[in-house]
């Protein structure tokens, strides 16, 4: 199996997990937070700082790859890892949340989704098959299955539909799913039924897949309602396979998944906001390119020790995003990384110490107050 | 005396010199290539990034920092330097050139320029007495005096009118400039006429800056002008002070410069073509975002060893400026200024080794080949 997860230790007072990850490109921590790097890079970044920032395992999407540069180039370049110079272990999501998110712009049947490109208009179509060929050619160390996102709010008929056929088209991705040194997760549906959850559970875990994406949670649910999902869920999880909450990174939903049995995380709220000039600090966020930072001299986060709050101010920062000079957004994707993964940190520490629960109290008190 | 340059050695069979700039940054080599750091940042660049490419001392302009933060709010942030994390010497222009460049935005009089910005219209004064005023709240360690800088081309008259213009508006810089840790060069004009130079040479000499730029070349003269200028201008250029070459920054123009005795030069065009997706190489420029180079996978420039060429292929550089991938542009602009950096650091030691001709005939004969 070139993917496992080994649980080193288990939280005494929650489902929390600390564990090592294994694969073909070599080992990490979890639970983990992985950046998005949807066009084979993370946007604004070389993989040296995404390293230094503590990202250890990035997530890049079948869907854009496949349209821009296409697979077989990436292949030709000799694979994900070589074309983007990213030696670490890399996932590819299935690209089905994205065409799923196209809306009118694709039409779904048994067979798969016909869709238009979101860039010129053009027409294709994905099938389980064809997504597998795509994921293999790119070669990440994890692939995940082509599966059938339901949208939140959706009526429980169709969350039915969406779950049995992300099962049927599991299969068929297990089928011809062939490289070695890649693993297959499969991708939990049923929206947020706790029954139709835990039907997805059993079908998908009976096919014995290395690893478990939870998929179409954050979707636009309230957060209460995912955390049920997750408390019925998480139980029947087997111990020995990784599970990936996809989608999820803001603060206090990681902080939650990892208290409810989560090791994998992957979002885009990080570095997206920090390209609207909106960062995290350890009291809240902070929209720097505010005019009231305008002569505020401190660093984006007093307490944070990255390279961006090591060295400038918010002053020069908002200067920098005001007048559209790259480096700014390219300090604040910095930071915001840094600050995530420096909370995964300090997650990973508290399970370790039997503390997770007085670790959340502590760090939402301050952030929920600012 | 805060900047003064030191000749170590000329070259034995042009006017080419190799020296040592002290200033209270610290010393640099000469000839020297100033990279052009319009708003406080070298586009797309951290300050370790610059002096990874070879970047000793950069330029700001100060119309741009005086419209956007303001003078007064890099003053209160304890000056540019510390504003933008820059340890290393800085060159500000005196704004001259920006203004000049407004067109029919800009009302030239004895007094000054009345013109509007250039991002919302409004209207401004600048004189050479507001220049200083501007120029010593960055506290760059090379302030430029307000010229006026004529077009090309130009009527001898309107010529003539400028450079007096310039002289008397270089003596009213002198007499408020008083900043002790920061060095007032004087611009030479003249446009194309070798007698107005030789006259505007002659009027700012008996001032006795600590250095000289050289203006209203590279303005779309052609290339032989600009070479003859230098050649009947540099004889009577002092030895003993620092001779600025203003916006030349093309490969055979700064050989060229350095063979007529030039010391300093600072161009954007390295960062700008950069940022179109052209680089430099050494068999001439390459236009990595076109099609022919989708599936190339060699580095941009197979005997340049920057951090873009040793990690990167033209392919997956040409994927990430088709996709509007910032990583696209920040590894074209680090190539681009290393390529230069390395270029003036084989000048000078050519210079070193008395063979600076031989130099740009081997170099010019494969890069204009391409």
């Amino acid at each position: 199996m070139p993917v496992k997860i080994k649980i080193e230790k288990k939280e005494k007072h929650t489902r929390a997990r600390l564990g090592k990850l294994t694969t073909p490109h070599g080992e990490v921590e979890t639970p983990i937070f992985m950046p998005v790097g949807t066009q084979a890079t993370v946007k604004t970044m070389t993989p040296e700082e995404v390293k230094e920032t503590g990202g250890r395992l990035v997530l890049s999407n079948t869907y854009h790859l496949y349209l821009r540069p296409g697979h077989d180039l990436v292949k030709e370049a000799g694979g994900l890892h070589k074309f983007m110079n990213w030696d670490g272990p890399i996932l590819t999501d299935s690209g089905g949340f994205q065409v799923f998110s196209l809306g009118p712009l694709r039409t779904i049947t048994e067979e798969g989704v016909e869709f238009r490109s979101h860039i010129d208009g053009s027409k294709h179509f994905f099938t389980p098959e064809k997504v597998m060929e795509i994921e293999q050619a790119l070669g990440a160390d994890i692939a995940m299955a082509f599966d059938e996102c339901a949208p939140y709010p959706c009526e429980k008929e169709y969350a039915v539909a969406a779950l049995e056929r992300t099962t049927r088209w599991a299969e068929r991705c297990k089928r011809v799913h062939k490289r070695e040194d890649q693993a297959l997760f499969g991708i939990i549906q049923g929206g947020v039924f706790p029954d139709l959850r835990e039907r997805s559970a059993k079908e998908l875990l009976a096919m014995d897949f290395p690893g478990y994406g939870i998929g179409g949670l954050s979707v636009g649910e309230p957060k209460e309602l995912m955390y049920e999902v997750l408390d019925q869920l998480m139980p029947i999880m087997p111990e020995d396979k990784p599970r990936y909450l996809m989608g999820v990174g803001s603060p206090d939903c990681l902080i939650e998944g990892v208290v409810r049995g989560v090791d994998m995380f992957d979002c885009v709220l990080p570095t997206r906001i920090a390209r609207n000039g909106t960062v995290f600090t350890h009291n809240g966020k902070l929209t720097v390119r505010n005019a009231e930072y305008a002569r505020d001299f401190r660093p984006m986060d007093q307490q944070c020790d990255c390279y961006a709050c090591r060295n400038y101010s918010r002053a020069y920062i908002r200067h920098l995003i005001k007048t559209d000079e790259i480096l700014g957004i390219r300090l604040t994707t910095i930071h915001n990384l840094h600050f995530i993964q420096h909370l995964m940190q300090n997650i990973r520490q508290a399970i370790r110490e039997d503390r997770l629960l007085e670790y959340r109290e502590d760090f939402l008190k301050v952030f929920n107050a600012g």
